[in-house]
C-alpha cells in the first residue's frame, strides 16, 4: 500500500525549492520526509570516521586522478574551441567529473571548507564555459564529433552525463545555495526537453540516470516540464528503441520490457536499478500508485531471487548484468559497487514513499556489505566488482577482478566517484521525520534534529555500531506534548530490546519500534541489538550457497581470508562445523575487530573427534577483506553438516 | 614418456605425402599411426547414422546458409575487383566457408558424390579467383580494407582464415587427390612465410589455428618451411605481442604465457586448445619431447581443474574463456562446441604421439557429451554454448544462450561448420595401427583394415554402442603369424570383460586390452563393457558440483529435463536419492532410449518414507536434451545424502 500523494495536489508553495536539502527531496507528500543535511551531524563513530576518510583521502585523490586523466581538460578544450584536441577517457568521462563534484558539494555544505568551495566555483565555471549556446553539453561529442549528437543514444552516454551534471548542480545548490551550476543544468535540461519527448524526438539514453536527475531538478525548480520529461524517459523504455540487435540484447539497456511490466530486474544491473529508482521518483511525484506497487514487487523479487547475501547486485560479468533467478556465483560475482549504490538510492526512495522498514534494512545491508567493500580502509583504492570468493590459482586478466586486488583508479572510474558522493551524503540516510515523529534508520553516533509540527526535537545518538549493538538515544530538546521516536529494528535482530524510562521491552525485528510519549531533555532510550555471530544457510537453488553457510554478525557479513587461517589449512578446502561459533576481539587484526571463530573441517582430511575439536576458521568483516595480503577468500563456506 | 621421433631423422621417402589420409597424418614416427580414411567404414550404428545425418542434412543446409549469408559472394566480389561492394559477415566469415568445405571434402572422399565433388570444384575455383597476385587471401581485408593487411593481427583473423583454408585444401587433396585448392593454399602459406618469422616481421594471429594447418601442409608437401613457420607461430606467443591492453587481457589471445611455460590452460578456450593442438603437432614433427611433456602436463591440469564432466571446456561467457581452477558453473557454462572439438583434436594428437588410453577416453567423453550436444538430432540446429543447467525463469538475451533453444545458424557460425567437418571425418578417429597391431579407440559398427608389416588385417566391428556395451570384433582377414588387437577399455568400465576363443577375462579400465595371437578369418573377440547407470560425485571445490551427483551410463552423461518429470516436480527443486538407481528402455522418449531412473526428493517437501519411495527422477542422455519442449534441465543434481 502506498501512502504517497501526488505533488500536483499540493500547492507548490507548500514545498518551495530550498537549499539545505539532501540527495532526495520529495515535493509530494510521502511517508517519511528526509531531514535537511544540516540537521544531521555524524559525531565520530564508524560512519563519522568513514565520512572523514572520504573527505580527507578519497575526494582529494579523486581531484588528482581526474586532473591527471585529463577529465577537466576536456571541458577546457571545448571551451577554447580547440579543434582537433585530444579527448581523454571514455565517452562517460564527464559523468565521473560530475559525480566527484557532487561529493565535493555535499562535503562543502557540511564543512564549509574554503578549498572545497573554491573547487566548486572553479569547476562550475569550467563546465559552464564548455556549454554550447543552445544548452548542449557533452565534451566527448563536442570534441570533434558534433555530427554525432544524439546519434548513438544507446552507447554515447550523452543523456547519462547530463543526468550526472544535473545531480551535481542540484547538490551544489542545496549544499551551498549557489545557482551557477544549476543554471547550466537548467539549460541542459531545457535542451533535452526541446529535443526529446512526445511530439518531439523519440529516444532515450542507453544508460539510465536522467530520470532521477530530472525529478530532482523538478523538485529544485518546481518546473513541471522536468517531471514530465522524466516520466517520458521512464515510459519510453522497454520498446526495443536502443540497439536491440547488440550481442548484449535489449535487456542490457533496460529496454526489453516496459518498467511497468517488469516483475524482476534484468540486464545491466546499474542501469536497471538507476531506472527503477528514477521510476520510483516519478511515481512518488506523480502519485502513480500503480507504478509504485509494480516497483515494490520488482524490488521484492530482486531481493529474493537476484541478490547476494551482501546485498550485491548483478552476477554476470557479461553485460555487467543480473543473472537468471538464483544465478548467483560467488567467485564470479560482478556485484558492481555502483549497483549497490543504486540499490541504496532505490531503497531510500521506496522507504520515503512507503515507510516500510525492509527498505531501510536493505540500505544498511548494502551500505556495509556491498558498498563499503568497494573502498579500501584508507580510502585510497577500490574494487569495481565485488567477488564473494577468490580461489587459489585465480588469475586476473582484468583490473576489475578480485585477483588483481584493489586499484587506485580505473579506465571507467564510476565506482570510486560514486562512492565519494554516497559517503559524502551518508548523513542524509540516517533519519527522517513526519509531522509528529523522528525516525532513525541507520545507527551511528550523531546529533539529529527535526522540526515537527509541535516544534523542534533534537537528539544525540551514541553507539559503537556496527561493532556493538548498543544504541543510546538521548533527548536534547523536545517540544511539549507527545511525539514518536521510531527506531528501526533490523530483521536480523532477534531478541532485540528497548529500554525506555527504566522499562525494558522486547521489540520485533524487521519493523520500527514506535516510542510515543512526552519527552524531556536528558530522557533517553537504549536499544540493544544482539550482534553475536550467526550462521545463515544458503538457498538450495543457488549453486554457491547450497549446503553452505555465511557468517554474519549484526549488520555485517563476514568473510574468511587465507591470512587469518592456520598455516596448513587452505581456504578452498574449508568446511564449517556449525556446532562451534564464537567471537573474540583481536586487536592485531585490521586495527582491532571482533573476529568470528567457527568450527572447521578440512575437506578430504580424516575427521576424528580430536581433529575436529582443534580446527577453527577465523572470519573478518567482508568489507575489510583485501586490505592486507591478497589471498583466497570466501563468504559462503560449505557446512560440514546441515544447519539445524 | 614420449615415443615420438622427429621427422627430420626419417628420410622423407619413408612417409611420402599421399592422398587417402585423414585429418592428421604425422610424418614423424609416432606411437599410433592413423589409418587411411578408406580403411574405415562406419556401417550403420550410432556413429554411422550420425555421419549420415551430417551428410544428408547439416552439410547441405550449411551450403544454403553460407550462400544466403553472402559468404561466397565475398569471394566473387573480390575476384571481380568490385569496388565498394558490401562485405558480408564478420571478419572470420571466410573461415566458416573453409570449415564447411573441409566437411564436403571428407564426405566426397567417402561417398564420391558427384554433387559434393562439384561443390568442391566450384568452391576451389571461387576461392582461387579471389587470391591476390602475391598470394594474399582474406576477403574481409580485400573488400576495401587493403591498407589494413596484417595491421590488426589481434582481431582480424587473417591468419586464422588462412589456417582454415589450408586445412580444407589438405582435406580436398587427401580425400579426392585434387591439387587445385592445395596450390591456392601453398601460395597463401608462402605469402605468410615471406611475411612472418625470424628476420621478417614479428607477429601472429589473435586466434590460433594456423599452427595445426601449417604442420598439416608440411606433412602434405614435405616442405620444411611450413613446419618451421608453425614452430615460429607457436613460440612467438606469450610475449604480449597481441593487444595486451584489451579488456579481455593477453590471456584471451593465449599471449600471456609462452606455450612451453603454460601448466594450465587459460583465456579463450578455443584459442588455447587450438594452440595446444598445434604445438603438439610441432612437438611431434620436430621431436621436441620437452614441449610434448609440457603439453601433456597442461592437458592433465585442464582435465583435473578446468573441464566439465561432459568434457566441456571454457566456463566464462566473458572472453569465452577458461575460468580459474574449479570455476565451473553449470548454468553459465560456456563450453563452446568448438572448444570440445578442439579438445578432440588435441587429444587425438596426444594419443598418436604417446599411445596413452586416457587421451582416447577424453575423445570419447567430449564427442558424446560436449560435441554432439551442439547439434540437434535431426542435424538442422545447433547450440554454440552448452550449458549444464537451464533454470526456470531463465531469459535469453543472446542467441547462444540455452534459454534461446537451438538455432539454425549464428552470426558467428563457427560451431555448425566445425561440427560438420568433425562428423564428416569421424571415422578417422576410430582406429589406428602400429607395425604389428590394430587399435580400436571408439566403438562403432564398422569395417576396419590396416596394413601391418606382416600384411593386411581386416575386421568387422558390430555393436549397439553407446546404448549397449557389447562389442564384437570379427576378423575378416589376417596375415599369418601373431599380431595385436588393442581394444580401449574406458576408464569408467569397471568390471569389463573380454571373451577370446571361449575364454572370458577381466580387463582393466583406463588402458588398452592387448590381445596378441595368430588370427584366422571368422575369429572373434567380444568385449563387454558394463554400461549400467552410475552416479558420479561432484568435486567439493566446484560450486555447481559440491554435494551433487551426475548420472552417467557408459560413455554418456545424462541430464534431467522438465518434460520427463512428474507434473508437480520442478527440476530446480529436485534432489537425487542415491540409494535408488535403475534404468528402463522407453520407446516413447526421443525415439527410444534407456531412461535412467533415480530416487528423488523435492527440496522443501516434507520427507517421509512413503513419499521418498514414490518420488523418481528420470534422466535422458545429455546430448539429446533440447530436442523437445525447452524447459529446465540439469546435469548436476544435489544429492539428498552423501554418495557412499
Amino acid at each position: 500500500m502506498s501512502v504517497i500523494e501526488p505533488s500536483s495536489s499540493a500547492p507548490p508553495g507548500d514545498a518551495a525549492p530550498d537549499v539545505d536539502r539532501g540527495p532526495v527531496a520529495p515535493v509530494a507528500r510521502v511517508a517519511f520526509t528526509p531531514l535537511p543535511p544540516s540537521a544531521v551531524e555524524l559525531v565520530g563513530g564508524f560512519l563519522g570516521r568513514l565520512q572523514q576518510a572520504n573527505s580527507a583521502m578519497s575526494v582529494p585523490r579523486g581531484a588528482e586522478h581526474l586532473e591527471r586523466e585529463g577529465t577537466w581538460r576536456n571541458f577546457d578544450n571545448v571551451a577554447k574551441g580547440a579543434v582537433g584536441a585530444d579527448y581523454h577517457g571514455p565517452c562517460f568521462e564527464d559523468g565521473e567529473a560530475y559525480k566527484w563534484l557532487e561529493a565535493v558539494a555535499w562535503d562543502a555544505g557540511r564543512t564549509k571548507s574554503p578549498t572545497l568551495l573554491d573547487w566548486l566555483d572553479t569547476a562550475s565555471r569550467r563546465i559552464a564555459a564548455a556549454q554550447d549556446a543552445d544548452g548542449y553539453l557533452n565534451t566527448f561529442v563536442q570534441s570533434g564529433r558534433r555530427a554525432q549528437r544524439y546519434e548513438q543514444l544507446a552507447w554515447d552516454h550523452e543523456i547519462f552525463n547530463n543526468g550526472a551534471l544535473i545531480q551535481s548542480a542540484v547538490a551544489r545548490f542545496r549544499a551551498t545555495g549557489r545557482r551557477d551550476l544549476l543554471e547550466t543544468a537548467v539549460r541542459v535540461a531545457d535542451h533535452l526537453d526541446r529535443t526529446f519527448g512526445p511530439g518531439r524526438r523519440a529516444g532515450t539514453c542507453g544508460h539510465p540516470l536522467i530520470e532521477m536527475a530530472l525529478v530532482e531538478l523538478y523538485r529544485t525548480t518546481l518546473e513541471r516540464r522536468y517531471l514530465d520529461l522524466a516520466r517520458y524517459f521512464v515510459d519510453v523504455r522497454g520498446h526495443d528503441l536502443l540497439d536491440p540487435t547488440h550481442a548484449y540484447g535489449d535487456a542490457y539497456h533496460s529496454d526489453r520490457i516496459p518498467v511497468r511490466d517488469t516483475v524482476v530486474p534484468e540486464g545491466h544491473a546499474v542501469r536497471a536499478v538507476y531506472l527503477a529508482a528514477g521510476a520510483t521518483d516519478v511515481a512518488m511525484e506523480t502519485g502513480d500508485t500503480e507504478l509504485l506497487e509494480r516497483l515494490q514487487l520488482q524490488w521484492q523479487h530482486m531481493v529474493e531471487q537476484k541478490m547476494y547475501v551482501t546485498g550485491g547486485l548483478g552476477s554476470r560479468w557479461e553485460g555487467e548484468a543480473f543473472g537468471d533467478p538464483y544465478e548467483l556465483p560467488a567467485d564470479r560475482a560482478y556485484a558492481e559497487t555502483c549497483a549497490a549504490i543504486a540499490g541504496m538510492q532505490w531503497s531510500w526512495r521506496l522507504l520515503l514513499a512507503t515507510g516500510e522498514a525492509k527498505y531501510a534494512d536493505l540500505i544498511e545491508r548494502q551500505l556495509y556489505n556491498a558498498v563499503l567493500p568497494g573502498v579500501s580502509l584508507d580510502g585510497d583504492s577500490y574494487f569495481y566488482a565485488n567477488a564473494l570468493q577468490l580461489r587459489a590459482g585465480a588469475v586476473a586478466t582484468d583490473s576489475r577482478m578480485a585477483a588483481a586486488g584493489r586499484q587506485h583508479w580505473f579506465g571507467c572510474s564510476c565506482c570510486p566517484t560514486n562512492l565519494m558522493r554516497t559517503i559524502a551524503s551518508l548523513h542524509s540516510y540516517l533519519a527522517s521525520s513526519t509531522t509528529d515523529g523522528l525516525q532513525l534508520h541507520l545507527f551511528a553516533s550523531a546529533r539529529v534534529n527535526a522540526d515537527l509540527t509541535a516544534g523542534r526535537v533534537a537528539v544525540a545518538v551514541r553507539t559503537d555500531y556496527p561493532w556493538s549493538g548498543n544504541v543510546t538515544v538521548e533527548i536534547l530538546q523536545s517540544p511539549a506534548g507527545p511525539w514518536t521516536l521510531d527506531l528501526r529494528i533490523p530483521a536480523w535482530a532477534d531478541g532485540a530490546t528497548l529500554r525506555v524510562a527504566d522499562q525494558t521491552v522486547a521489540v520485533a525485528p524487521g519493523t520500527y519500534a514506535h516510542v510515543r510519549r512526552s519527552w524531556a531533555a536528558a530522557d533517553s532510550v537504549v536499544l540493544d541489538l544482539p550482534v553475536k555471530p550467526r550462521l545463515t544457510a544458503g538457498r538450495h537453488r543457488s549453486d554457491s550457497t547450497r549446503g553452505c553457510v555465511a557468517i554474519e554478525r549484526g549488520p555485517l557479513v563476514y568473510a574468511v581470508e587465507q591470512i587469518d587461517q592456520e598455516q596448513d589449512v587452505a581456504v578452498d578446502d574449508l568446511l564449517v562445523d556449525p556446532s562451534v561459533l564464537d567471537e573474540e576481539y583481536d586487536a592485531d587484526v585490521l586495527g582491532g575487530v571482533p573476529v568470528v571463530v567457527a568450527g572447521a573441517v578440512v575437506a578430504g582430511e580424516r575427521v576424528d573427534a580430536a581433529t575436529v575439536r582443534h580446527r577453527r576458521v577465523r572470519a573478518i568483516p567482508y568489507f575489510m577483506w583485501a586490505n592486507r595480503e591478497l589471498g583466497p577468500m570466501r563468504v559462503w563456506l560449505p557446512a560440514s553438516s546441515p544447519l539445524s
